[in-house]
């Protein structure tokens, strides 16, 4: 007995207080715990609390009073009043070089960036002034750069351009202002409602591959562009002649329609705009917020998503609304923009989001990652920039719907010298025990899959019969089913619980589980399939359950 | 030290043949196991063999002569090929009068469900009869009853309305056989492609509340007909003047129109007869192929889905061409039908469709498949049976994307008089380990959770040195987490470990990993994480990682 006696087992001298369910007359083996029941409002409350306030907003609120509860609400919203008090004038100096440093890279960039999305430079100009204004006061990054990104002015030109031809100036940035603010608003309302979490679902591949993808398509367009105006002008750096101003006095707000626009036209682009909206104000928002975390990463501090958001929103929102008025002022700043130094902007920004490095990375970890990835960089040059976004959530999607669906199972050894059972294709000296079969389930079980467990399960019982039967080796007379990473399960995979049961009855083969987690175990006996195989069958570990139910009669 | 000795420590003497990656100087600990790279090419074939053939289908063929492998094929698309050899008079004698008793009751019953599908009453003896005939050569249950049932007669009844008047009976009729053929052409396009996985995606919980929000509109409708028939005609039992024979002679083949039918109106059914038939067909898929597997499960024996689909789908191809012409010949005896006894037989029989018992037991075990029941059931009472389904999906679909986005994580503790780690909230006697917070992963880390695991994490460490900072106790100077449940990772939940170890490092505090699985070494291994943290932070088990990482000074 002691070359199979296991040291992993659990004995049982302190009897759990959890181990109320079982009958007293076990030997020696430290039952599974079985939670106290939670009541089902608690239940609720602590799932929804872990969706939307994983981050407990509010945990500096918390035994404070009255006043330093408003204060403390003003700072949350406005983290300029926290950080702004330890402000003085040796931190403005440093503040000053960087901002200049940074705003004569950023305005030629801007400018450039302005063309992508098919406006006239001064709204770059704008776009990098008010916003960042906004930031500082809200955000909570101290690195993101605030203003126009190469990738989102993309989109939103081609999203634009599908609904009005760029040539119809004065609609056509109606339109690109309304879709502005609806981005906005579609930013503050994921923030305030704490629906951050909807952005994660564009997963680092699909990002990778987007931008690659946009880079592309961006570089490809300038080329084009400047190898045309070549041919006619003979000039690189001949000044541009197609920026026509027509903003004077004539721009209004977003949509609420004066000097002279009918106000149907006006109605017809709320509808497009929103729709735009939408769509660019998630990609923009993914992109500040992934860069966002990787600064906060690096210097260690925390990124609030949620408020990050309700900061990026409310700075479109004004922006949107004020664009106009600021950009009348600069305009003749901008009368002679060269579009060949514009282009070598573009081209020179773009071919940093080309990031060969990440995809081989990619590539290495994960193949299904890597075909998300793929397709986005495909759908965004060949198709467009939406459809290319769609395939790669689509990819990504599937991908998780896949291991639901057919999730891997082991078949587990003894490592020698040990108790510890482990997949023995992982450990090929992980040995196999004498009449017993461990099988191991990596998967929640739900109804997308517990068919397929069921059908894996005896597939791994009749393969190892049949290997059995042809060594002449102990009939297997126990199936132990090690359930650690099963962290779930539903109606549906209890049913295939119990029909795997009956089955083995009548192959007169026992099932024993091994480690049902909280979830698992709760729903074991709630479902009474806990009473229905015995709760005498359901062991702490693998080591536990093969002690028990080891054949005890030596080899024939 | 003796106190905190484990004895789950794995003892490396043999020096497991993986183990080549390791640095040798490391004391007694059985490495985790690295197992052999796979070719990309076999890791593909691999994962698309367990999607598309886990059942094996060509196992019986292995190493067999041509000319059995022939018969073996025929068999297997005719398993009355296999089981007819066996048959005899005595059991045609049984089967005789067990289909003569069937019958008795399947007949009434299936003119009530014609009537669900607005077709006359001889399509539904029809029915009973040509299917069954098909099914018997190429079924492989032993026990399902073939013919129409309520739930698909109801929803193709409704589907059909919706295109097109049911008063308008040869087109109706067309548009159901054209229906007819599209469901069998996509049951057998299930089955051939081996796509029968889909159909998993209707959960228990869905088809509960959908069978019982179904029987409901069934019943009520027919309630409302018989209470109306009765103030006009005052008798229950008042004969059906209703069915007129429209059918003789004027019928074809579902979309080939003869005998003065225009082409075009067959082109215009062929569409909408398609997308009819495909939501139909998987429908009964659904049912059928879940009836037959309880009782494959009840009596042993295997049932094959996909064959079991290219077995309805033929009955169905055929039955729809070759309907009229049978319906014509029995015409006459179904002048007469009264409705009241078909109205009475439809509701007892759908009244059986309700299963409060399986509603309750959905309640006790899941509350999520819980809304998904209600939501597939109160879609089909107050708005429609498509409509149903697609909130049930939704459901159940959100219930997984909702595990993945927001995974369960867990503290362990250790058992006392034991080596074995679990969940504090579980096992309230298990005991946090000073100067190490060892946390558990319960999910795979994907893009859609891999940020909420680190902050979780992170916010895990949070809450326990503040505790430890309130009680003086030894400060947490290394982070375990145990990775048993993490069945795979992406490249998102790479970045999101590297992050983590990037912070703790900041706060001086180790990460050690336990125990992870196949898949997620090798990432760990591909991405270079291993490396980056050491590979000897990385632990067969809990209990190892426990033993090395100890704070070894005694409490101040």
């Amino acid at each position: 007995m002691s070359g199979r006696m296991t040291d992993e087992v659990g004995i049982d001298v302190t009897r759990s207080p959890s181990s109320h369910h079982h009958g007293e007359n076990l030997p020696y083996v430290h039952k599974v715990g079985v939670p106290p029941k939670q009541k089902l409002l608690k239940e609720v409350t602590s799932t929804l609390k872990e969706t939307f306030f994983h981050d407990e907003p509010l945990r500096p609120f918390k035994d404070q009073p009255k006043s330093r509860k408003l204060v403390l609400g003003l700072q949350a919203l406005f983290p300029i009043l926290e950080w702004g008090r330890d402000y003085n004038l040796s931190k403005f100096k440093g503040d000053l070089v960087a901002g200049l440093t940074i705003a004569s890279l950023a305005i030629p960039q801007d400018i450039a960036y302005a063309k992508l999305a098919n406006l006239d430079p001064q709204y770059a100009f704008y776009s990098s002034f008010v916003p960042p204004l906004v930031y500082a006061f809200m955000g909570t990054s101290r690195d993101v750069a605030i203003g126009p990104v190469a990738v989102v002015s993309l989109l939103l030109g081609n999203l634009l351009q599908n609904e009005i031809d760029p040539s119809n100036k004065v609609e056509y940035r109606r339109l690109a202002f309304t879709a502005t603010f609806f981005a906005g608003i579609t930013q503050v309302t994921l923030g305030v409602l704490r629906l951050g979490f909807l952005i994660d679902f564009l997963s680092h591949a699909a990002i990778v591959g987007f931008m690659a993808g946009a880079a592309i398509t961006i570089g490809l367009q300038q080329l084009k562009v400047e190898l045309a105006n070549n041919t006619h002008r003979s000039f690189i750096l001949g000044l541009s002649s197609d920026y026509q101003i027509h903003c004077k006095g004539s721009c209004s707000l977003p949509f609420t329609p004066r000097l002279g626009n009918k106000q149907s036209s006006a109605l017809r682009y709320l509808l497009k705009g929103f729709r735009i909206g939408v769509v660019a104000g998630m990609i923009a928002l993914t992109e500040s917020i992934a860069i966002g975390r990787t600064f906060a990463a690096k210097k260690d501090y925390e990124l609030d998503g949620n408020k990050e958001m309700v900061a990026l929103g409310t700075m479109n929102i004004i922006g949107s609304m004020t664009s106009c008025y600021v950009a009348t002022v600069i305009t003749p700043l901008f009368k002679y923009t060269p579009n060949a130094v514009i282009s070598a902007i573009i081209i020179s920004a773009v071919i940093g989001l080309i990031d060969i490095q990440a995809v081989i990375l990619i590539w290495k970890i994960d193949k299904l990652d890597f075909i998300a990835c793929m397709g986005a960089f495909f759908g965004v040059v060949f198709v467009s920039v939406e459809k290319g976004l769609l395939i790669a959530v689509a990819i990504s999607f599937a991908k998780i719907l896949m291991q639901v669906t057919r999730p891997r199972t082991a078949l587990l050894g003894k490592l020698p010298m040990t108790s510890v059972y482990r997949n023995i294709q992982q450990y090929p000296d992980a040995t196999k025990v004498r009449g017993i079969l461990i099988v191991r389930v990596d998967s929640a079980i739900y109804f997308s899959n517990s068919n397929y467990v069921k059908e894996r399960i005896l597939r791994w019982l009749t393969d190892e019969e049949e290997q059995v039967k042809a060594n002449k080796q102990t009939r297997i007379q126990s199936l132990v089913v090690e359930m650690s990473p099963i962290i779930d399960i539903d109606t549906s995979g209890i049913h295939a619980l119990e029909e795997l049961y009956r089955t083995l009855q009548k192959r007169e083969i026992l099932l024993v589980l091994a480690n049902p987690g909280r979830a698992v175990i709760d729903k074991l006996y709630a479902s009474g399939f806990a009473n229905l195989i015995g709760e005498d069958k359901i062991f702490l570990t693998v080591a536990d359950a093969v002690l028990m139910y080891a054949p005890k009669t030596e080899e024939p």
